[in-house]
């Protein structure tokens, strides 16, 4: 599998457009030329030598179907030099698909990026083993609870409902993406507030839960405030990185005094990805670009709820996500559908190197969020002695609760 | 025409989705509770009054047609209190289009803010009046030249094809929005030299021409150097705002020393607004949200080029730009295919309010960009006057070439 890297210093990106059949080889010279020099015939001798090292390529062109009135669908591959760029998401969005995005049906399929420009982008601070090893979890998955239903609560009723599932000795509690109010608790309190409970709890079980606050506000405060909530105890900073712009989080994730995972949610992802006929190809939004940006781990809609990404573009995901490279792998976590049933699936279908992450699949359990978090690791202690989940529930009875009410995949 | 501006204090949008005609009111539900307090049913009754404050509603399903297999295409409103939201792009993003934009085929439409919440976003801080102001250009539109094919030419170069363009008198030359890189050149270098230049021919012509910088680098520096172009002499900031994320955009806006008009360039947005089925409506991509976080000018495809948004989706994108409300009108700069027979036209669909944005339509003519910007000056001065452009073109021979090579509109 190529995962995207190339030895040599050109960005390849490869697009699905439709365009008249005659008129595809001028299109794709039209793409090379237009969107990197500008115009070749027009330059004087003396200056082509310069110039050539900034012009684009065409790499291959193939008619993938013909369709309707001499059209046909293809795909091309245009290799664009790094020296036009300068390091920034922003540069590398606009050089492969900036105006060339609203230039009918088009869309981008594939980048294939030289380790010389991966170099530049930060990429995650921890990765795999540093998360691992700040939250004391090795050789098994983690296990992260959504904070869910938080607008309107008081810090105090907060408070419990973290305690409730810190109880369950998840790994990670993570705020909604949505909770952006900062009218009853500021992050600053909710960061101070948890850890407090999180210590006290792990004085009675030994289990320490981590919290992953919500790093909202203005971009200009951003790095200041996640300094300051890493300070204080936060145990992840989720992001939305979509809504906030790649270079933000790169931002954070350069930063050393920001020393805090930084967990990539992909909220607004799915107005890029979404059609199959425009916009950016999942895997690259939701993979390539969140490991370079400095994701530490990755939240992508799971195979298992009702929307999927599908087989082929969850298998891109996850090779970009951990493929060998100049950056750390970044742990995955396929959110949306994930129950205490589907752990012997998620180490079949990932390995042990991912995120259990469930919202509904721990608050609904019948014992509330302590038993659904605990439910989640009596399947895991299951799988790791290749034990039935029936037959472990026997004498689990968070885990035969879960069952009862889910089941197992069919 | 409803501007999107309402007087309550919930955010209405309108999304068009395809779902099974018996579960569309649901569904609906589902988004109204489910993406603002999570869970209405399991609350405790202590807490649901200050709960309710953050919870969504439906606030309209309309059926527009029948599907197959029992689906319909629909298009639902919800509301969202603006006390869910923290001011930032990203907390207005993610409430209305995060977790949703991954739910299937929806696409959002519209949306409607309050002007509490307008008010916490910074808008123009020049608007159409402001960058009047600052370049001594009204009652006319303004004229705009693309900088193109500039990597690979050395700052000697770079000026001598600014100061062909300044020659003809354009209000405003801007970058390509692909110029990023500083080996030749760093921006304000360029700022310097040119605005240097463009004395030298003030001088002479009477006539100063502006430049708009291609605003660049890691975001946590941009402000400063935003704040030091500015110093240094800058006409305006070309911003590839889609690309860096609305927030950045906003903070250069909120900054006060960032005392220099912000052009907006579209690049990247044709991933969010392409597709009919998902993404997101190019007027709320490149007209309300442009507006909200600060472009004085905006750039967006012109009805005139090969690709366009569409009559309606133009009218409405205008509408943002112009429409009463709290914060100043922006600039239109309709692009692509722009020349200078087309200028009565330009005047008769949008009025002098706008920026006549050309590179080819300049760069291509015969005379070269000096007599390429003079024959946009040579339409105006026809326009004004009710004279037709070949009567004007008659004694103008900046003008009678352009029309000679490109003609007027069919």
């Amino acid at each position: 599998m190529d995962h995207g890297y190339r030895g040599s210093s050109d960005v390849v990106a490869t697009y699905r457009l439709r365009e008249r059949k005659d008129k595809l080889e001028a299109r794709a010279e039209g793409i090379a030329v237009g969107l990197t020099i500008g115009t070749w015939t027009d330059l004087p001798a003396a200056r082509k030598s310069e110039v050539a090292k900034h012009c684009g390529r065409v790499e291959g062109i193939r008619v993938l179907e013909e369709a309707a009135l001499g059209e046909v669908v293809a795909e091309i591959d245009i290799a664009y030099p790094v020296a036009n760029l300068n390091g920034t998401f922003a540069s590398l969005l606009v050089t492969v698909f900036g105006k060339l995005s609203m230039d009918g049906e088009i869309r981008l399929e594939r980048l294939q990026l030289p380790d010389e420009l991966v170099r530049q982008f930060p990429g995650p601070k921890f990765g795999v083993q540093g998360v691992r090893d700040r939250l004391g979890a090795h050789n098994r998955p983690l296990v992260m609870s959504i904070f869910k239903a938080c607008a309107g609560l008081t810090l105090e009723e907060l408070v419990e409902a973290f305690a409730e599932q810190a109880e369950g000795g998840v790994d990670l509690v993570k705020d909604d993406e949505i909770f952006f109010t900062e009218a009853y608790a500021t992050p600053e309190e909710r960061v101070r507030a948890y850890a407090a409970k999180a210590d006290e709890i792990a004085e009675r079980t030994g289990r320490k839960t981590a919290y992953a606050v919500n790093l909202t506000g203005p971009v200009h405060s951003l790095r200041d405030r996640a300094r300051r909530l890493a300070e204080q105890g936060a145990g992840a900073l989720l992001v939305n990185v979509v809504a906030y712009g790649y270079d933000v989080v790169a931002d954070l994730a350069r930063d050393a005094e920001v020393h805090v995972p930084i967990l990539a949610h992909p909220a607004v992802s799915g107005a890029l990805y979404g059609s199959p006929n425009y916009g950016i190809a999942a895997d690259i939004v939701l993979g390539q670009l969140m490991r370079l940006a400095g994701a530490d781990i990755g939240i992508f809609p799971s195979m298992y709820g009702s929307v999927t990404l599908g087989q082929a573009a969850t298998e891109r995901l996850l090779a970009h996500l951990r493929a060998d490279g100049p950056h750390k792998p970044v742990l995955p976590a396929p959110s949306a559908g994930i129950y205490p049933g589907l752990v012997p699936r998620l180490y079949q279908d990932l390995g042990v190197d991912l995120v259990l992450n469930a919202g509904g699949g721990i608050h609904g359990h019948p014992g509330g969020a302590r038993m659904g978090g605990r439910a989640f690791f009596d399947a895991i202690w299951a799988v790791e002695r290749g034990l039935p989940l029936a037959e472990a529930a026997k004498d689990r009875p968070a885990l035969r609760q879960a069952l009862e009410k889910w089941g197992m995949p069919s």
